[in-house]
Formats: structure tokens, sequence, C-alpha cells
């Protein structure tokens, strides 16, 4: 594919991703963003495509996505885009792996993040999925890029692919798009469950060298040929 | 436009705003209402359209949303207006900007309401929207202008766009009343967040002059060139 | 209209009720149920309208709905009552003004009845549509007019719709179907919001008179001439 | 019908019964699976179906479903099996009467199996469905049989249809698919209700004798001849 075909068909995935955030009530309003490198296979370009900032969900075509740089500059598009670009730019600066990224306010991740307090990791479906606790990020103001390095600091020696921003919400990220969705939907699964949980009583620990093979054993079997 | 197409355009957004409120879970059966101002950018009509009342959400059309002045008298319409009618008048006498105005019963927002407690900031989508925390108006009955009055006495000097009258539930303003509908899906939001996070600990708090920092760009910055 | 007109159209109404328990999440698969009395303006008929037994929601037709006397015996249909049949028509021959009756196991209102313990009327929509609080009935056995028994003589003397029949859920009445579907959707709405607002402290008391006045108003003003 | 036709019929089953488990919001992305055995009325086949490992529910077709035989061993498909398959097999192998199992992370019953704790029976429609407590089953590893021998020895003396895996989630089984859908869907229900009644207080028991009635009328009278 030539690099606009490639940029058509990102546009199109991250368009439908988005609709997944409603899908799995991850979002209220014009909150959140999906973002997803462009050709993320190959060097032919540092690119990424990203929601524009504050248009209504039912609204969003891939016409309406736009397109940045990894430095957050606007590359192709009408509108403004996400006033968290700035973020996603840093991730895919710093961490070459990542192909995509999404940002929520989902309701009980949240509220973990708003105590910075990390989610303890006593279910077999979070060793499978983050292989171990989802841990918190700095608290960080929007306008600099105090949120991306938060985010990077957080995740790079971490298993987990989600970090919970204190007073914010989550940032997720994956090999593409889809990935850091799963992980969205996933991260407020897992802080649902422990949350209500830990309402009436402590849930039973999970050893250390279980959480290992369970997530080794996710990582490399499960799914047909992938783990996204 | 003429009066009547202005009439008749109000008509269709306030009719489309309630199956927002239904599409947010924000109301059931016929509780909850929306109003916004005819003309509200020119002087031509001292006028709002509302829902009529105990009208079931699947029957409405824009036909069948009254008309009213602003003392809250029936203008135009075949059905009695909303029994909060006399609220939202008040609120567009008294309150120039105000261009729409929304009422629920959402349910976390009205459990806070229920305690009479306020909504602490301690969430930067809290900052954004509402610049400090959800105030609490007092208890009034219906049927005079007291309702009106504590929505007025307290948003008057607030930076919130959301109130919770005790004991009843969230009444929430805005430019039009798409800014006032969103207003009403963010205070159930922030209502349900906090609430959850407050079950299990203590929410870290967020400084004064980052609340500011923070409402000062979302109010300014966000959105394409709007903060609806 | 001729008694098998009246069927007929009582047959229509309570199967397009029974899809109003689901779309207000008030059952889950069989559970759950809604009658009406046939020709309930006048004498000319002692039978109602009831789900059949055991039915999922997505099979019922009006065709499917069987039709009993007021001893519960089945007058017409293919198939047997509803097994809460009994119960519904024990309330139909104590309470002649009631034309309808429902029966659900909404989670709120039935972690409120496995307490035993009456939903406090501390929500001006609850002085509205109950008058007060929403009482406990006692807890009875299935098989003969226990059930009923219990329910006619919680509400017999209150201005409550509704009873919490304990460690099983609620029972709702009204003047037709649509009203008592009514009452279970607002039941279980006030058994959510004072849950939430207990979970973090006290709701502020509504003092009696006061919660006389709102009922009065909302029985005989709101709406469009009509309380349903 | 020969045993394609059996085969056909079941893939088709099973297909639509995971539709089910979104339907009743028992599952997130990929998560949970359905199986029923081939011709559970007949010793013709020793097979049951079940779903692909890690495909999404809207990508689900009848054809996609696969078969394996009682050892868990891949007999018919294109995909992998789910990687719960050796369990349900496990249950297939030593539960003669049992048609169908299911497994999913649903939150609230998945809540209470991180405590390791089982839910009590405080509701007539867990005596109804279950008879008794839903039980816990011990941790266990994926990847041997040692989950498919704790839900049978679990199960193999309660009237319990439900087990709730420590630290995993729930497994149901029944005499086919549905059945084992219904239960799922149940104790997801019986799990919320009891646990929102325990954060305010504590439920009031039934005694043994009662719900030992209760259990014997729903699972010998009720329905159309069917306790399905």
């Amino acid at each position: 594919m030539g690099i606009q075909d490639e940029i058509r068909a990102t546009r199109d995935v991250v368009c439908r991703l988005h609709a997944e955030l409603i899908r799995w009530e991850l979002v209220v309003w014009t909150a959140g963003n999906v973002s997803q490198r462009v050709a993320s296979e190959g060097p032919s370009a540092d690119l990424f495509v990203i929601k524009p900032s504050g248009v209504r969900y039912d609204e969003l075509t891939p016409e309406s996505m736009v397109v940045c740089d990894l430095e957050g500059n606007l590359v192709e598009g009408d509108r403004s885009p996400s006033s968290d670009t700035a973020a996603h730019a840093y991730v895919y600066r710093h961490m070459p792996t990542v192909g995509g990224v999404v940002h929520t306010h989902s309701t009980y991740a949240t509220a973990w993040a708003a105590r910075g307090e990390e989610i303890p990791c006593v279910l077999t479906m979070m060793a499978d999925e983050f292989g171990g606790p989802v841990p918190v990020g700095p608290f960080a103001v929007i306008g600099d890029d105090s949120i991306g390095r938060g985010i990077v600091e957080t995740l790079r020696d971490s298993r987990s692919k989600a970090v919970l921003m204190a007073n914010h919400g989550p940032f997720t990220i994956g090999k593409d798009g889809t990935a850091a969705v799963k992980a969205a939907a996933m991260v407020e699964e897992v802080a649902r469950v422990v949350h209500i949980s830990m309402q009436l009583g402590t849930p039973l620990p999970i050893a250390d060298h279980l959480i290992d093979s369970l997530h080794d054993r996710y990582q490399n079997v499960y799914g047909q040929g992938s783990t996204s």
C-alpha cells in the first residue's frame, strides 16, 4: 500500500474503534480518544491518526479523523486534533513498539485514579491481560509533555498495558489501536470487579509465580495466533 | 429567520435533546425535562420551548413541545407545560446569558442531593467542566418561585453549570439546550465516579490553582472553537 | 366493545407492557410478570390477562398471553398462567379499584426486600409517586394465598403503590397495567438512589407535611389530566 | 437426525447462546464461552460444540464454532477451540447428565469469587434456581484438568448449577446449553442483589426447609413442563 492508502485504512480503523468505546460504555459525550500509527509495520511514515477535538461520537467519520506527526503537529485534516494529542505523540516517540494509544475517563478506572491507588492483581483475567497490578502515574496537567512522560515512565518497565493517571483516568497502549481499545475495556472491567470485591472484604491474593505463568500462557498461547 | 421559523427550529432541537437524556440514562419514565430559549441570540422574543407534562419520551415530537413566555405562561401548544416550567422561566428571567436549562433525577447526582452534600472537585474532568465542586441548592417545594430562586442564587456566583437541589436532583444551565444537556450528562458522570472513589477511601485533592488553570484552558481552547 | 374485543385489547397491552420491564431493566430471563383486568371500567367481566409461565420475553405475543378469572383459574389460552397468578388474582378480588399488578425481582428493590427494610422517603420523587416510605410485606411462600394476602394487607392502608415482599421482591399496583409498570420502574429507581445515597452517609429527612403536599400535588395536578 | 445434522443444529444453538451472554452483559470483549453436547439425548456421539479461542462475539457464526471430543481434542473446525475447552470436556466426561456448560467472568459473581466467598441463599429466586448457597471452587490454573476437576468436585453433591472458581469466575452447568446460560444469567443476578443487600446490613435468613420446598416446586412445577 502507498502512504495515502495506509492513511485511509488507518482513518477507517480509528473511526470504528471510537464506536467500540461507546459500545463498552467507556466514554460519555465527547470524552476519550483512540489513535493508531500509520504503517505501524514499517518505517515509511512517522504519522498517527487521532480523533478531532470536541466532536460527538455519532458525528465521527473516517474523513473527520486527523493525521499528526510524532511531534503532534497537524499534517492532514480539517479540524483541530484531540486536546490529548501531545500525550499520544509522546508515547509514539518514546515507545517504538506501541502502535495504538487509548485514553478514556471510564468510571471505575477513574475512581481508582482519583485515589491514586493501583489495582491489585487478584483475578486470573488481570494476570492474563496485565501480568500484575495496574499502576498509577503522576498527576500531570495538560498542555506540555508531562502527561506523555508520566505514561511512558510508568509503563516502560511494567507488563501492564494500562496506567491510571492520578485524578485523571486511564491511558492504555497496544501493538495497534485494537489492542489498546481491548486494554481500555479490560482495565475498566478489572477496576470494577476488584472494586466490588473489596466493598465486602479482602480478595484472596494470587502468588507471584502463578501470575507469571498465567500471563505467559495468555500472551503466547491464547487466541488464533494473536494476543489482540 | 422569522419568529415562527425560530420556534419551529427550537422545537426540533428540544425534542431531539430529550432523546439524549434517555441515551445517557439520565431519566426514567416521564421524569426530566429540557428547555431552550427561542432566538437566544437576539431580543426578538422572550420565549422558550419546553417538554409537555407527563408525556412518555417515545411519544415526544417537535409538535408536542410547548412554547412559554418568561413568566412560564403557555403561549403555543396543545398540552400543559412541564410541571417544572416555573423554575425554567425563573432562570431565564434572571440569567440573561443562559439559553438552555435541564432538570433530571439522574441516579448518582440525586443521591448526593439527598444528603445535601456538594461533590468535591477531585477529577480533572470536573475542573474542566465545572471549575470546582458541584454545589448544593436549598430544599424547595414545587409550586412557586422557590426552586428557580434556589437555582439562580446558587449558580449566579459559581463557575459550576450544575446545582444539586436538596432531596430533589440536579438542574443544569448552558448557553443553549445542548450545553445544558452536556452538563447534565457530565454532572451524573462525575457524581458517579467521585461516589465510587469515596467508597474505598479518600480521593487525592487537586490544588485550587490547578483547578483554575484546567478550567480556563478547557473553556477557552477545547473543541472546534466552541465549549459546547 | 364486546368482551372478546376487550380481551384482545388487553392481551395487546399486557404483551407490550412486558417489553417495558425489559426496557427499564427490571427483569432477567423469564422472571417478572404483568397483569391487567379485562374491562376494568365496567362490571362486564371478572377476568384478567397475565403472562404465561416460564416463557422468554422475546417469545411473548398477544396470543400467548393467558386469561384467568379472579380465582386464578385459566379461562382462555394454550399455556399455563404465570406461577404468580394466585397472588395477582387475590389482589384483584380484594382491591376493586386496582386494574393492574406487576411483580419483578428488580435489583435494588429486591436488595431492600432481602433485608426486610422499608425505603425511607428522602426524595421529592418518592413523595410524589409513593407518598411516603415504600413498605415491606411478610415473608410468604408461593403456593397458596399468603403472597396475595401479604400484598393486600400491606398496601390497603398505605399511599404506596409498591410493597417489598421480604426475601422476594417488589409487587406494584395501579389503576391499570401501565400505572403498575410505572410504579415498578419508579420503585426500582428510588430503591437505587436511596441505597447509593446511604452508602456514604445519611440522607436529609423531608418533613411529613411536605411529603403530604408533594404527594397531593403530583396525584392531582401532574400530567395531562391523568396520574399515569 | 444423522450426526452431521445434529452437529449443524448444535452449532446454531451454541452460536446463538453466545449472543445471550452479550445480551445479559455477562462478558466483555472475547471473554466467556458456551458449549453443548451433540446429541445429548442419545449415545450416538461423544462430542460437544464450543466457541473458538479469542474471536470477537460479533464475528461468531455457526460455521466458526468448533467440535471437540470428550478429551477436548479438535474434531471439526478451522480454528483452535476455546482455551477453556479442557474444563468443559472434563465436566462432560464426569457428569453424564450435563448437556451444557458456560463460563463467564461476569462482574458480581467474579467479585465473590475473588474473595473466595459463597453467596448465601437469602432470596426466594436463589432457592428456586440454585436450591441453596452458590458454592466456591478451588483456585486452579489453566492448562491441565484442575479447573474441570474443581468444578465437578464442587457441583457433584450440590443442588447448585453454578460454582464460583476462586479468583477466576463462575462456571455453570445444565441439561443443555440454554439451561447453562440461564444459570449464568441468574448467578450474576443473585450475586448482584445479595452484594447490594449486604452493603447496608444483613439480609434475613431463609429457613432450610423453606429453601427445600421452594426449590422442589420450581424444579417440578414452573414453566411449560420444563425447567429451562
